[in-house]
């Protein structure tokens, strides 16, 4: 057959493992994210193009998959529709549109995917989910701070202990350059070579940004100051003492260290405090940021977990009000990789298939072995059973082999004597042993047993 | 502005109310497939254009959402890439690549979007949610008759109880349309004829078949045998003795029969008993049906709540080898409208944002309302609370207003005094009373009196 079997390029197909392994993740994260009182979001995977292009810059604007226009039946012609590229453009044009009903704090978490037009590499890929937390209408710092702790408190409760939350501010880099003496038109360009510092070194950094039109005198200044002279300083304190003093004739660059010292205060006694370091050589990707911005890193993963920033800018591109805002992305993808690799699910995220495997050996009794199963669904003391009926009929040996090679607990025979008594004989295979039981008594046995075998 | 906040049309955004409505009806749909044994799976929402041409017939193949390739700067171009249909067709592509891994007998649901270029009218969208359940690997009609018992369980379990379930096969229809005379070469039209009967009446549909080259006198023979005489029929089986007596002289019809018969016997004794009927007018429009057919409908809605049959022949599409399977699609979208209408959501599903509000008045004792707020959401007795803290510093009546809109049940205050003393302030917003209680106890406090009042 010539058609291909495999997931289109950079997508992937989640077997039933890797959906238990992505839901436990999900599953933390909207929790965490309730108990903080932000509420679901979910908005459309396709938007017009008209909402999404240009505000991811430049390269992100390329990245952007369009759909065809309908009526468009070939398989060439023009777009009207792309396919979402993050989460956050979306919320804006939500907040735009439904202003006059939303409460004014509106506190909205957004688990989905998107999509990239990347070319896919080890662990990049085209479809991704975004787990995202947002809360508009406010501009106190102790939007960043509960952000920031809810954060933490997803990654601890996932079991990650040394994560680092990087916090930097967009009006502080502002007033960095502004001091050293990068021309403002500049600043996107520098910003952009920052960014890569991760990757390249600071030396590389250097010459990209003499390479982009900064005066080599001021880069390398700038990078005296934002690594050498701010990596030196004793904590945190001591490093945003430094900043607000090279910074100190710069009215938002000033301002923009007091916030720092807000969230620092009001974030600092939060599960996110042991984490915070002020990190002024973070500069965030893309173009919306107003204020704050924060990454958070492992140390085995180059990359980051996640991160996020204020825009208060971004509402008011739809709809000429400004509305603030604030949020955290993480990457659901990247958290796992990592959980992968450290062994960090746990065990009940593996759980067999069912907790039961109804035999199917007599053709004459098929309709009765449905009704067993039916009433092993129902379980005991509230507690449900997962029951699965062997589909055909067939030998005996082979319904045991099936139910061992699945990890189903349970074996459920009723031969035509225990029919006729009422009865069902229960095999557990972990142990061998087995029991005939009325079959009224059956799915308590079952739970009794599931009970004793896990305490 | 010139962008517009509305989504792109036939698309719908999704506030938090109507992501619980959603949210509810999944949890119910996953809990009882599950509860069969049926493991989760996902597939990405792009997949190659080739993988999903020529599986939906042609009016499907032209509401494909089609994506521009990668590199496609422009909005006009070619597309390789193209937007999920249905999720059966990307179950036989998994099937058929992961052949060799997966069990015996796959049995998974996958409950995500589907997309259709289809023209948008009420109650029909372009990106809407699928809830199915399939069984690859097993020929036998146990696997119709647990697809039929997990479809009327969710069904129950939401808590309808006047549904149908039409039951037909693929097989009789061909074999009736044989003894009727209509050439085989006509089959396929013919069953898009019948298809609309219940939204044109059966005189549109003789006419539509004569247009379509049937002989009208075959045409008026088939609606006298399906609708008058079969509708006539006093119970299923009797329907089915008449059916099998037209047909009797037709070996695959005559088989058609039996296995109706056997799923009638099967089924009749699970949940979805009372509600099968066999209706040999039942078409279902897809191409890649082979056996049994079926359809869940309630009176006050045109249309389905899902559907579903056997497939043999679809994952061989793939891969030569023929691997039988037979799956049941529920329409998340139409259930809802449904619900939605007859009220049929439980109180629970519109739970306010946060159990408290956390009040925000003292700007010099803001990282304390935080540490309030963090406190609080611990819980207690192993029942964690959402916490909201009201984010900016502002007078008081202003947050119990904000609470009391929100429908957020407690506020906590701890003004000078009440922090001096390790105390704080709660509000009980229904009923106007407070307490004021240690900090150490405030959760507890709270929990209690939410359970009180519940209960």
């Amino acid at each position: 057959m010539a058609v291909s079997t495999k997931p289109a390029r950079g997508m992937r197909d989640f077997l039933p493992a890797d959906v238990r392994r992505r839901s436990h993740v999900i599953d933390v994260v909207a929790g965490v994210f309730q108990s903080y009182g932000f509420e679901p979001l979910e908005t459309p995977s396709v938007e017009n193009i008209e909402t999404l292009t240009g505000k991811y810059g430049e390269e992100g604007d390329r990245l952007i998959f369009k759909i065809l226009k309908r009526g468009e039946d070939g398989k060439t012609g023009d777009a009207d529709l792309a396919l979402r590229y993050d989460l956050t453009v979306p919320l804006a044009r939500v907040v735009a549109e439904h202003r006059g009903t939303l409460p004014k704090f509106f506190k909205r978490y957004q688990v989905q995917p998107v999509w990239r037009a990347d070319r896919p590499q080890k662990g990049r890929f085209r479809e991704f989910y975004q787990c995202d937390v947002d809360a508009t209408g406010s501009t106190s710092m102790t939007v960043e701070a509960e952000l920031l702790a809810a954060g933490a408190d997803v990654l601890s409760r996932l079991g990650f202990a040394d994560f680092t939350v990087r916090l930097n501010h967009r009006q502080l880099l502002t007033g960095v350059l502004d001091t050293a003496g990068v021309p403002a038109a500049l600043h996107g360009t520098a910003l952009i070579a920052l960014d890569k510092a991760d990757k390249v070194g600071r030396d590389a950094v250097v010459s990209d940004m003499v390479a982009r039109g900064i005066v080599g005198a001021a880069a390398r200044a700038l990078m005296t100051l934002l690594f050498d002279e701010a990596a030196a300083a004793a904590d945190n304190g001591a490093r945003l003492e430094l900043l607000g003093r090279y910074v100190a004739g710069h009215e938002a660059g000033a301002a923009a260290v007091a916030q720092l010292r807000e969230i620092l205060a009001l974030a600092g006694g939060t599960s996110a405090g042991p984490h915070l370091v002020i990190d002024p050589t973070l500069a965030r990707g893309l173009g919306y940021y107003t204020g704050a911005i924060f990454e958070i890193a492992v140390p085995d993963l180059a990359g980051s977990l996640g991160g996020g920033g204020r825009y208060d800018d971004l509402v008011g591109m739809f709809r000429g009000q400004r509305v603030p805002a604030c949020g955290l992305s993480l990457g659901l993808e990247r958290i796992l990789v990592v959980m992968a690799e450290r062994g960090m699910f746990p065990a009940s995220v593996q759980r067999p298939p069912a907790d039961v495997l109804v035999a199917n050996f007599d053709a004459d009794a098929v309709a009765d072995a449905l009704a067993l199963a039916a009433e092993l669904r129902r379980g005991h003391g509230g507690t449900t059973l997962a029951v699965e009926l062997y589909p055909d009929v067939d030998k005996l040996g082979k319904q045991f082999k099936y139910a061992a090679e699945r990890g189903i607990p349970f074996v459920a025979v009723a031969g035509s004597e225990e029919r006729q008594a009422g009865q069902v004989t229960l095999k557990a295979l972990a142990s061998g042993t087995q029991a005939t039981v009325a079959r009224t008594v059956a799915a308590e046995h079952i739970v009794t047993s599931m009970r004793t075998s896990r305490g």
